[in-house]
C-alpha cells in the first residue's frame, strides 16, 4: 500500500510518499510543487500539472490531505481553499480514495501531542523514516500526513489500536 | 469570440455562454453543474468532469469567473475557494485566458448599478439575450458574468467606453 500525503498551499504544495507493508513503513519520495504564472488560474493549473506528474511517477494507492484551521482571515481561507481543491481533485481524478486529517491529528499521530512544533515534527519524521532527505518544510509536513494516514487510515486494526492509545 | 461565464458554487456551479460578433452579442447555452458524491474530493471531481464536458461541447475562446466577497465566515470562504479553484482550473487547463470580475462589477455592467438584486439581473439578462431560456439562478448569474466579459473584457475599445460611462 503506497500512501501520498499532501500539504496544500497556493505557493508551495508539499507532497510525500511512504510505503506500508504489513506493519513496516518506508520512505519513497518527497518534494514540493511550486505554483508558476501570474494569475490565479495559471497558478492553480501549474500546481495541477505538477501534482498529476507526481501521481503518474509514483502511483500511490491512497491519498491524505491536511484540513485547515478556519480563522477570521477570510481572504487567507479563500486562498487556501483554492489550493486544497487541487490537492483533493488530483488524487480523486486518479481514482484514489482521499482522506482528510486535521493538523492536530497529524501531529498527534506522528509526535504524540497535538501541539508539536515544526522541529518536533521534522525530528519524528526522520526517526520514523531513517535516512530520509527532506526537501523543505512543506514536504516534511506532507510526509507527516502520509505517516498519519499509514498509522490511522490504511488498516482498521491499526486505527483502533492508535485510537485506544490516544483516548 | 465565444465567452463562457462561470458562477462558482460547491453545490451548484452555473455556466453560461454567449457569442460576441463585432458588437452583437447572442446567447449560446446555459446550465448548472451539480456536485455529486459524499466527500469533498468526490464533489470537486464531479464538478471538474461536468465543467470539462461543457467546454468540450461548446468550445469557448475565453472565460470569466466571479470573484468573491470575503467575509468573516472563514468556513464559507474556504468552501467557496474550493469551488472557485475548479471554475478557474478547467478553462485554464483548456488553454483559455481566464478573467475575474467582482460581483458588483458584473451587476454594473449588466444592470447599470452595482447593488442590483437577482430579479433585476435576470430581467436585464433576458433583455440582452432575447428568447433565452434560463436554467436557474446560478445559470442566470453565469450569463451575467459572460455578458460583463463580452462588454468589458473582449475588446480594449469596448472596455474603455464602458469605463468612461461608469467613472
Amino acid at each position: 500500500m503506497r500512501v501520498i500525503g499532501i500539504d496544500p498551499g497556493l505557493r508551495n504544495m508539499g507532497w510525500g510518499l511512504v510505503d506500508l507493508k504489513q506493519s513496516r513503513i518506508s520512505h519513497v519520495a518527497n518534494g514540493i510543487c511550486r505554483s508558476k504564472g501570474t494569475d490565479l488560474a495559471e497558478r492553480l493549473h501549474s500546481l495541477f500539472i505538477q501534482l498529476e506528474e507526481v501521481l503518474k511517477n509514483f502511483k500511490p494507492d491512497t491519498a491524505a490531505v491536511e484540513t485547515t484551521f478556519v480563522n477570521k482571515d477570510g481572504a487567507a481561507s479563500l486562498k487556501l481553499g483554492h489550493a486544497r481543491a487541487i490537492a483533493l481533485l488530483v488524487p480523486a481524478k486518479a481514482g484514489l480514495p482521499v482522506s482528510e486529517y486535521a493538523p492536530n491529528r497529524v501531529k498527534k499521530a506522528v509526535v504524540g501531542v497535538g501541539h508539536a512544533d515544526k522541529r518536533q515534527v521534522e525530528h519524528m519524521v526522520k526517526m520514523q523514516l531513517p535516512g530520509v532527505v527532506l526537501n523543505g518544510v512543506d514536504a516534511t509536513d506532507a510526509l507527516a500526513i502520509a505517516l498519519c494516514h499509514a498509522h490511522y487510515g490504511c488498516s482498521p486494526n491499526r486505527y483502533q489500536v492508535v485510537m485506544e492509545k490516544v483516548l
